[in-house]
């Protein structure tokens, strides 16, 4: 039985790193990713490093989009070491028991950046939380495929560790589709009772600032329900 | 500063994962490693795959039988799946604190085997302990350079875990009267739009859901002024 675990793989370009990282998936029980706009093109050499992983390979979903990737997970998490603010910044270890944890209430994934240069800012910005591995400063950057494995090796730790008390249940929580249309109702309300000037880089500033505290809060399902209601509500008034 | 933590190869066969191996030990904070009989003689694919580890790479000891790679040892641990009466068999997360802790009373050392057939059972024997990663039953065996690399990551976090890394520096917090505040704003911007009803009981409910997520995303205080402006906003312009 494989963990419902995502893994995103933004604009990979190295077939070998897409079969070492099948490898390292199969080795750690994890058999679901998608590839976001792959540039490898040529999958031979992901076959010849897949090594008895070719079923994960051949399983990977595509999506046109970030956004699309991860439209019905319950959380996202970004591998960059960028800091962001109202984002934490998680440990491997810490993201995979997260991972295992939030599992049980629906989609999670976990989001890589291509081989050059990663995650981009928007990318950043668009996951819930980001991690990062701890590598020594004097080499600081790893590969694709290496960060894969640690990430899926710790997942199948935290997957294996002794099954602590469970932790109170969590509430349902909201998509990240939910997210977006609570966030695109805030802009909607704020746009009309003129806060905010439609399409201005201030406003797209404000907006993120404004919504950072509702994203990082994890909204459940209830919650965003009814801020939707509330928001819709508010903007029919104003228009 | 690296850590005195050598790791041998027996007999290596593959120059790209020496070179892979090379880069996750720098990644990782290691530098000390010995080869026993070297079957990989083209080096051209290590160094490609070094990636700015070369000086890990060119800095490789050479040994004749793992008894001279090991003879200073204080410990040495060897990776295998075997069972072996009289050997404890650790994780690589207990063996990596186990090398931290112990490589202050002087050289410690983890083996590893060869591509085809890993360590034989004289090596094995030769060990003081043993240890493997746990994979999953379908797909248990790990390439060299993934093997490496996890050990070497187990054992930088052991390393760290003295020393956790400082945490990002947290943003100026909304005090609870600001949070009240903005609690205030959002009410009667809300009353004023006619989602709730002042002073009744189902409002007041609701109220409460809608705030709990900005209660609990921990707000700043730059976050709160600006919930403050576009809330009030809202409200004179509904009213």
């Amino acid at each position: 039985m494989s963990l419902p675990i995502r893994l995103v793989l933004m604009r990979p370009r190295n077939a070998e790193n897409l079969g070492a990282a099948a490898r390292a998936m199969k080795n750690c029980g994890l058999a679901e990713w998608t590839w976001v706009h792959p540039e490898a093109e040529d999958l031979a050499p992901a076959r010849r490093l897949a090594v008895h992983a070719e079923d994960v390979l051949e399983a990977s979903g595509r999506a046109d989009s970030l956004d699309a990737a991860v439209a019905d997970c319950v959380w996202v998490v970004g591998t960059s070491s960028r800091k962001v603010e109202g984002k934490r910044r998680l440990s491997p270890r810490a993201v995979a028991e997260e991972l295992v944890r939030r599992a049980v209430q629906g989609p999670v994934a976990l989001v890589f950046g291509d081989e050059r240069s990663g995650l981009t800012n928007a990318e950043v910005e668009r996951c819930h939380d980001l991690s990062a591995v701890p590598t020594a400063p004097e080499q600081p950057s790893i590969n694709l495929a290496q960060a894969v494995l640690l990430y899926a090796y710790e997942i199948r730790m935290a997957s294996l560790a002794d099954a602590p008390p469970p932790p109170a249940p969590l509430p349902v929580a909201a998509t990240d589709t939910e997210l977006t249309q609570v966030e695109s109702a805030l802009e909607a309300a704020l746009v009309s009772g003129g806060f905010l000037v439609d399409a201005n880089a201030r406003g797209r500033s404000a907006l993120r600032e404004l919504f950072a505290p509702l994203r990082r809060s994890r909204l459940t399902h209830k919650e965003a329900r009814l801020w939707l209601a509330a928001l819709h509500t508010l903007a029919k008034r104003l228009r």
